[in-house]
This record gives C-alpha cells, sequence and structure tokens, in this order.
C-alpha cells in the first residue's frame, strides 16, 4: 500500500487528516465532551507509548468515558496506524470522546459506544530550545487540570495571549503559585535541585516531567515536588517548558526579563538521557 | 418543499440532525473552541431572539471569535430554518466554532472563517415543574462561566451525578456561595423579594433569568442581585431553577430534604408573565 503523507482514522475509517469528517452529533463536538493525547513518534516508534496509554485511561476513568476498545488494543491500532506514514518521524494525537447522540448532558449510556479520533502528522525532528520567551498569566481554568481533556478553551486563549505578547509559552499562576504551561509543564532548576508542581488537580501529569524526574534519578539530581511562586522562578538557575513535542524548552526571557539560562551542564545531561532513549 | 421532522445546518448544507458530517479539523471538536446558544420556538416563532443574539455576540466577542456573518443575518437565517421543521414548536440550538483548521492553540488566522452549526428539533412544550428534586456540589469550573462555551465537561459530570442521585438538575456551590445549577440560573423568594447571583464570571447571564427579572419589575416584586448560601437556599419559600428550555422549575426537594414551596402565588404570576410572552 502507498504510504501516506498524513492519516485521520475515525472508528475504523482511514482518510487524509483534511477529509476526515464526524458526525455533528459527536459529544465532542458540542460539549468538548472527550480526553486526547500526544505521542511522538522517533523510526517509527512511539516513544513512551504505555505512558500515554496510563493516562489516557486514567483521564477516561476519571471522566468515566468507557475505552471503545482494551488499551492494549488502541496501543496496537496506534503502533500499525504510523507504519503507514511516509515520515518516520511523526507527531501522532489521538482523542476518545463519550460517543455520538442527541445532545444531552446526561451520558448517552452503555449501549453508545465512546468515538477513537486518531491522526497523526510529520514532525520536524527534537524540539529543542535555549530561546524560549514566556510569560505568566492569571490561572482561570477548571479544577481538572489533571485529566486531559479536550475542554481547552483557557489554553487556547492563553497561547494566543503569549504570542501577540512575542512569548511562545503562557505560563499560569493561580492563587500565587505557578502551575504550569498552557500546553506544558513548567519546572526549574535552584542549586543543582529541579522543582516541579506535585501532581494534583492544578497541573497535568505531563509525560516528560516524569521522564525528566526518572532521569534526575538517574543521575543523582534530587527533585522536589512542590509549588513555587512567579518569584522564585524569576531567580532560578533554569527554567524549563516542557511537553511531549516540545519535551526542553529553557527559558531565557520571562515577562519581559532575562531569567535563568546559569545551569546549561544540567540541562544538557537532562537532554542527554532523552535523547539516548529515543536513540538519537 | 417537504418539511422536515428535524434539520441540521452547517456552513450552507442542511441534512437531517443525525446525518450531519462536520470536519474533525473544526476547533470544537478537539478544543471545545466554541460558543452556543439555544432558543425556543413557538408558533415558528422564535423567542427572545435578540437577547440570544447579544449573548451570542458577548460571548463570542469575549473569546475573540468572529461571527461568520452579521448577528442580524444569523437570525434571519435561523428565523428562515424554523419554518422549514413540521412542528411549530422546536428546541433551536446553534455553535460557533473557531474555524477549521490543523490543530494549533494559536488562532488560526483572518482567513480562516467561523464555522455555524444549527439545529433545530422538535420540543414538547413550554416546560414547567412543581417537582424538581436537586442536589448541590462543588463548583470546580473554570472562571468564565458568562460566557457560553461547548467546553461543557464540569456540567455534563454533574448533571449526570445529578440523575444518579435520583435529582433533576445539579447546583453548584463556589467558596460557600450558590452560583447556578449544571444547565440553568438559580434564583430565590424571600419574604417576596426576588434573589439572584449578580451578573459576574461564575454564572451564565441566562436569558431566563433576565426575563424574570423584568417580570419581578412590571409586578411591583424587590429584586436582589447577590450570592447566597446553600443555608439561605434551603430557608427560602421557593427556589426556582430557570433555563431557556425548563423556564420555570420549582425545587420541592433539596440534598434529599423538602424545601420551598411556600409562594405559589408569586411563582404563578412570573409564569403567567412568562405565558403571556409567548402567547400561550
Amino acid at each position: 500500500m502507498e504510504k501516506m503523507k498524513d492519516l485521520a482514522y475515525y472508528n475504523g475509517r482511514i482518510t487524509a487528516i483534511n477529509d476526515m469528517m464526524i458526525p455533528a452529533n459527536d459529544r465532542g463536538y458540542y460539549f468538548g465532551d472527550g480526553i486526547y493525547e500526544v505521542a511522538m513518534v522517533f523510526d517509527y516508534k512511539i516513544y513512551a507509548l504505555s505512558d500515554h496509554l496510563d493516562r489516557m485511561e486514567s483521564s477516561a476513568r476519571q471522566l468515566r468515558i468507557a475505552l471503545p476498545m482494551p488499551k492494549e488494543e488502541i496501543g496496537k491500532l496506534l503502533s500499525e496506524l504510523v507504519l503507514k506514514m511516509e515520515s518516520s518521524c511523526q507527531f501522532l494525537y489521538w482523542q476518545i470522546t463519550r460517543g455520538t447522540a442527541p445532545r444531552n448532558h446526561l451520558f448517552p449510556g452503555d449501549g453508545v459506544p465512546s468515538n477513537l479520533y486518531i491522526y497523526s502528522k510529520p514532525w520536524s525532528g527534537v524540539q529543542m530550545s535555549d530561546e524560549y520567551r514566556v510569560m505568566t498569566v492569571n490561572d482561570t481554568r477548571f479544577l481538572h487540570c489533571n485529566i486531559k481533556t479536550v475542554n481547552l478553551i483557557p489554553n487556547v486563549m492563553a497561547a494566543q495571549q503569549a504570542k501577540e505578547a512575542g512569548c511562545d509559552e503562557a505560563v499560569f499562576v493561580r492563587d500565587g503559585f505557578v502551575t504550569e504551561g498552557a500546553h506544558s509543564n513548567v519546572s526549574l532548576i535552584k542549586d543543582g535541585v529541579f522543582i516541579t508542581h506535585p501532581l494534583d488537580n492544578k497541573v497535568l501529569p505531563g509525560t516528560e516531567r516524569k521522564h525528566m524526574i526518572r532521569f534526575c534519578g538517574q543521575l543523582g539530581i534530587p527533585v522536589e515536588e512542590r509549588a513555587f511562586t512567579p518569584d522564585e522562578m524569576a531567580q532560578a538557575d533554569e527554567i524549563i517548558i516542557s511537553s511531549t513535542s516540545h519535551p526542553s524548552m529553557r527559558v531565557k526571557m520571562l515577562d519581559g526579563k532575562p531569567v535563568g539560562m546559569k545551569n546549561p551542564e544540567l540541562v544538557k545531561k537532562l537532554r542527554d538521557c532523552y535523547l539516548a532513549e529515543i536513540g538519537r
């Protein structure tokens, strides 16, 4: 079969992304009633697939969305789909919504299966930066940020606000503490210690956050999982913005002022761990 | 042309609701990046259309979503579409999302028009009840509840929780004060005074809430727009749950205990105002 430039999958149907049509009655469309995952594909292999499948399962369970097929089968399907692509390096997205039914806040019932939407597109390789500019914004999001849902309006608005301010990412601040980015986690390095927000309902359990904590363990770097203030962030040796697609973005400007960039050696060690894992 | 049992409209295309397909790249699907309205249609006339168009415009402006056509044209289109239906009494829904584009938190740009999705279905008439059962739940929603968005997961979860507890609606409580219902506003009558949450970022500016305040003005009933506690709600003479589709639901049970039902005369006056306006 001829390889595809990009692909979308919806409940068994496969098309190019731009051609994929879904029912307007998919609850994802009128309630945002669904969860999602993003994973990187290097050399046709899905990096940290089991982490993403575990988080998918956790998100779905918390929203009481039944998986459309067992977790392992979803992993198998994803692994098969990425092989259909021309590019070996891909951005892989999947989303599970609470079925297709006439609009009603109440769950549609056990007879209505959830929907599985997947797409994959070529990706330009490992995204790392020493040039990130970020700004702080007020965190007005709901208190379910640990669930990776598609209710993303505040994230969209914050990301756009950051872009218009000449920044690469918005960093949310709630009740005087930094929580996370609009599409990333935020971590600090200070005096050789790796500091990141604890896992609770205010932040996403990011896979790169998890990997960096693991790398710190391997490297003997102490880790503190605790909230920090914008002031502490401004005084940190390094500010690291991380997400699946952008695993290591060093912040050099925060709210228009130079910050961080004081422990490149430690950042390099963490990056090398990541690169070794993906075989680069 | 033969009349339709129900209809859906998407950017000019018209089908039965169940047949309407939309692109998976509609930002409504993967970000819930859109706003919506619901209006009642009686005798083929859209009740309070200008209120709904004004709120639509306000929601869109706050999210910086450009309307796909001028507000007046949307009103004209809606008014034409309801004439295509068999039933003269309808539940009319419309939704505007921030265009169709590859997934990216950033706005897709000025060249990408927003999407207009509309559906209408037959409705069973004016919904009023003297039998409502409600339960209080923790309000964990975002702080943009004044914008009528399709980021509705917490509302979905609360409505389902209420149903499973044998209730008709969930009433949100934030920081010790009642805000609103999962898909309604909540108002009290106490000692002849109509009390309802002030308009801020914690509640939707409900059209029925607005109408009831107007009716109170006509009837000489004092109105207090202020937050109230669950205790004050439990002690009220009447608790009224209101929404466009369910304009006057009297609460008789709150968290399993009998409440309200002590000023039927005043409730009847408010209902009569509504019924007079829609010509019933």
